[in-house]
């Protein structure tokens, strides 16, 4: 099935907005193993987007527009989709009531202007919005099936999930239950995890395919199946997960929804644990990291963020520290006994070398304080320009103290680092 | 003189990559007074983009290409390029040198593959690259003239400054000498601005356009103007920027490439000061930005970051906290005092309302101790879910201390607060 997306709005096509609406669309259904063959980009201009309607209708078999569904003049979606579908708008009446439900709650009067959104072309499909005034719609175009979605991101997030997709498979003919396993991990390159697990696919005949998405210092590995039900891709999967698990052993650090944060503040409620963190080096990054993802502060006490190694010893009152990883243990002691938790972490980044033949490199220090074992060190020197180290550096810091947790070795090599 | 975007590549169809080249040439362009009509994304696959530059040639007087000029086999512009221009593919032997220079710099041999990227086509203008190994070039397809560029952010955005933009506005026909100039504020919303400024463009004869760019909490507005000569639009836009400094006054917080912490930063460097902050609420991202602009380390001393007003409270050892200014100013004052800085930031956002009818909103409590005056306090009220009040906050804490710099009162309300 060839499907094209056309983004409409001068916000977007002056650059004004970053088109992130496109990325998230174009990757969630190339997950659900749809792909995308065209992208077009448009103003809020009616001859433009009678353009970009009539050539989409000539190459694509589903077309999804996104944005011109507001109540504003500038919005034409509605208008010209009718015209190219050379139908009239016609009042959707329980739309409106629902709109004027939307401002009621808010304690004001719908502006006359919304009523336009609830202006539908002739026979179209009505899609639902339950989280916003613009509802979707869907019409037949030359030889296209046209789905037209709000702009707002969230908005368009949710009907693309639960609306959207689902009719696209449909259309497709695809069998049409799918679904999409993540495994993430740090301290493995793309290509290595390729190799590693290479014959996967060809295990499972064809019904499944391997993905990844790198954005360093993480890598997404995803495993995209299809079949028959629900059952049946349970028992294709299920082997098949476990021999990723297995291949990518202490280098996974989540599944799914998780994230390293998510795993670190879940393992440390289990042992009722808390933590503090002494950094620098990392633009504060490592606390930061942890207390927005701590919702319920339960876990995360307090961060020390010095300028240096010495501007951190001075304020943990740490006398003759140095640049080491025995530095590194004294912060994490020092700060878990001042803080009075659980567990204490120290990651300190010193000035690296920049540029050269090389392309900079940079050390990292990291120390874990526990209850109950004795403090646990890591040293790396990794490899890139100083923004590259810092997100290393910070993300090495954290899965040491989610290995730690899980009982497994801190010290396993990554690929990022000197070897 | 209408002007398209041709995307290429596979990772920026599928969504992969989020598309900010495109968002970052068709910002820059306008900013030049170019604007962009037509935005098309196409794979790396040899019949989109024929037909992707046909189509393009048929509706642009000038198409920028970006990508698909690396070494590798599915990078096919020029191929395609030379193909729909009706010519042949020839070395470029300047280019092939510079290419083995660069890979010899290195200390590196260059691959045979990189020889693909001196194959330019048959009569094309050469497009220096001094950043990377693929260059560009320019050619006439159909009635459009096509600048091949390549996909790296950082190359593209050169070559299209030093290169591009040149050619095009000498296209253009416009007169070629064109200003911005930009200024940030915070604290007052795009429609406010505009109004406050309504009139100016006027004044100037139609030579000016002002532009907006909402980046909550900042907002940056644009000052374009075009002339025949420097001099000529030096004198046309002295006055005008004037005006602008004098009606957004102390809500003025930097120019052009200055940022709040970039200014923050110079002024404590004049007074030979030095920073230490305590926050909570905030992510530690009041400290997270001032130290990741304070490139020398030579003004932020440490920052600490409470989980909550009472963490905070027992890291600064400060008994009998609540969440008040008062308690903002006992933080400023203690983490100055035991950091031995010359200036203490106490920025504190205790969890505020979700939702609801209004929208949600948080406070915001702020104080700051410098030498030889009594330590400040600011509290507000911001509105929005908790994203925006952090942001807001974050903002706030750090824009009351650019104020207390400059001698400026620090509690004039902003548009986002509670009035």
């Amino acid at each position: 099935m060839r499907v094209e997306i056309v983004c409409t709005g001068d916000e977007v096509l002056s650059g004004k907005t970053i088109n992130t609406n496109y990325s998230h669309m174009a990757r969630r259904l190339q997950e659900v193993g749809i792909d995308v063959l065209w992208g077009t980009t448009v103003g809020d201009d009616r001859k433009s987007l009678q353009e970009a309607f009539r050539l989409a209708s000539g190459r694509a078999d589903a077309v999804i527009v996104n944005g011109g569904l507001g109540p504003t003049v500038d919005d034409l979606s509605q208008e010209v989709a009718a015209e190219a579908a050379g139908v009239g708008l016609i009042l959707n009446e329980a739309w409106l009531e629902n709109i004027q439900g939307f401002y009621k709650a808010r304690g004001r009067v719908m502006p006359p202007n919304n009523r336009k959104q609830a202006m539908l072309p002739e026979g179209s499909e009505f899609i639902d919005n339950p989280v916003g005034t613009a509802c979707g719609f869907a019409i037949d175009i030359g030889g296209a099936r046209f789905f037209f979605t709000p702009g707002v991101p969230r908005e368009i997030h949710k009907m693309l999930e639960d609306e959207i997709i689902p009719r696209l498979l449909q259309m497709s003919g695809e069998q049409a239950v799918v679904r999409l396993k993540r495994f993430h991990s740090f301290g493995l390159g793309e290509s290595r995890v390729d190799d590693m697990l290479s014959g996967l696919e060809a295990t499972a005949g064809g019904q499944v395919k391997l993905g990844f998405q790198a954005h360093y210092p993480e890598l997404e590995t995803k495993l995209l199946a299809r079949g028959p039900n629900s059952a049946a891709l349970e028992s294709l999967m299920a082997p098949l997960e476990a021999t990723i698990r297995e291949r990518l052993g202490s280098y996974l650090l989540a599944e799914d929804m998780a994230s390293l944060e998510s795993v670190i503040l879940a393992g440390l409620r289990d042992i009722d644990g808390t933590l503090a963190i002494a950094e620098c080096g990392t633009h504060g990054a490592v606390a930061g990291r942890i207390v927005a993802a701590d919702d319920a502060g339960a876990v995360f006490r307090r961060g020390g963020l010095g300028a240096s190694v010495k501007a951190l010893a001075t304020a943990l009152d740490i006398p003759d520290a140095d640049v080491s990883a025995t530095t590194a243990a004294r912060f994490a002691e020092a700060v878990k006994a001042t803080s009075r938790t659980s567990h204490g972490l120290a990651v300190m980044i010193p000035p690296g070398e920049e540029g050269g033949a090389g392309g900079g490199q940079g050390d990292v220090l990291i120390a874990i304080a526990a209850p109950g074992k004795p403090t646990q060190t890591r040293q790396a020197r990794i490899v890139g320009g100083k923004d590259r180290v810092r997100a290393g550096g910070v993300e090495m810091g954290l899965d040491c103290l989610r290995r730690s947790l899980q009982g497994l070795a801190i010290d396993d090599k990554v690929d990022f680092e000197r070897q």
